[in-house]
């Protein structure tokens, strides 16, 4: 059992905890919690540490257990886990994953793609919220501009609620480029946008769609927002002048669900 | 100028921050920055601070300046307001304003009420992002358990970016008392709810309206579930289990301003 601060493989997640470039070197990153365990595809988990005060807790779930035996993991005293974890009352179990990675041909070559791409998006609460609601709303990717906040940020590992393993994403140096490659496939682009003159529910997003969100303090930048075939606004009552990211996306990728469900429906009926 | 943090005003001001008892007791609340600075009601200001750092900057809008003019304020040195406020980056202006008290009729006898009623939501800035997204999708009032957290919680205004001066709202001490009252007047009340066999979208929300939203790790409670004229189900893809609080809410509230918009617009032509 690790009961020691100085031990090099605690010292190592702490530091995976707080560098978004030693987790890049790495390939990996760490996530905590029963639910994220539960989450992880098992061939992705590098290192598991249990605390001893949530060992008998965690075996009895037969499914952790099974998913325990198949990864193996490291004892560790209960003040070294929560010195090794990232939340305030850490549940007793972390795990260092390795981090997924994707092909522009994964995120694009589906059919009717529905992407949502973020322009220097900050917040890490907002983009694993995103990430979950995105999956949830059948999204097929999420695309970034680099200056977006790091995916494997913890905060925004715990906000995908697992969401993160399944997700498919793309950092980009370039949103530019790539929203030239999602026209030339032919993907209608939609700018969130404030000066949108049409309201989102009047386009149809049952071809191939990619929503265009900006970051919480500006908005899309000027630059991207041309890009884009269409603005979508979303009407705001009251003194309202802007949603929250997150929940402009939401609405956009969810009615981008309701309107293929309707679609679907339709033709099964028709059939 | 104040420079001492021993300042009996300056002490007042950060246990105001930090105590939701004392902030009820002086029926007070602290918030910050120029946009709330923008969008608070000038008689409910009490006291203004605003760091010598910032003086100028502010003072080179004319809004704020006048505003400034009429509410009077006192100048801190910026270390002292840094130590007053509840954030990283301060922005060199913090006021201390009256919160706003609404009685049940102010939320219930109006034209088609279209609430949102949360049941012990713990998250500060799902609060905020409700009462947001609310005031944009035009609701008519957020109904809330006792055990919610607390609407003046730092975290909360600073989400709500303004519209917590103007959705009106109210604790209750018994939801289940509150749901009657609602079914009473003709509301229409649908639960959020995993277990739901309608989509949301095949309701009609046109009429008095009120979502129940349970908190973040466990959703309603089975009995005040069981108090909602219907369930609604927000459909799910993938692996996804139940959506971030706010997002749900806003998915509701919105389709809700989707189909009165749509009614309006119908009665408006058949005119």
């Amino acid at each position: 059992m690790i009961t020691s601060s100085s031990n090099s493989r605690v010292k190592q997640v702490i530091q995976w905890q707080k560098s978004a470039r030693e987790r890049d070197e790495a390939g990996v990153f760490p996530a905590e919690g029963f639910k994220m365990f539960e989450e992880v595809p098992e061939d992705s988990v590098r290192e598991v540490y249990v605390s001893q005060g949530a060992y008998e807790k965690i075996c009895s779930s037969p499914a952790l257990k099974e998913k325990l035996n198949n990864t193996g993991c490291e004892l560790v005293s209960d003040d070294i886990l929560a010195r090794m974890s990232d939340t305030r009352t850490p549940q007793g179990i972390l795990f260092v994953a390795a981090q997924p990675r994707y092909t522009p041909e994964q995120l694009l070559d589906v059919p009717h793609p529905l992407l949502v791409v973020l322009e220097n998006l900050q917040d890490p609460g907002n983009l694993g919220t995103i990430i979950r609601t995105g999956e949830g709303a059948g999204i097929t990717g999420v695309i970034m501009s680099r200056q977006t906040v790091d995916l494997f940020n913890p905060k925004t590992i715990r906000a995908t609620m697992g969401s993160v393993f399944r997700v498919p994403f793309l950092y980009t140096d370039s949103l530019k480029e790539m929203i030239a490659r999602l026209h030339q496939r032919g993907i209608h682009t939609y700018a969130a946008h404030l000066e949108g003159k049409r309201y989102y529910e009047s386009f149809s997003f049952c071809e191939g769609t990619a929503f265009l969100i900006g970051n919480e303090g500006n908005g899309l930048s000027r630059e991207t927002a041309e890009l884009a075939r269409e603005a979508v606004k979303i009407p705001m009552e009251g003194r309202v002048e802007s949603l929250n990211a997150a929940v402009a996306a939401s609405l956009l990728m969810y009615e981008a669900q309701r309107q293929r469900r309707v679609e679907r429906k339709s033709k099964n009926l028709s059939l």
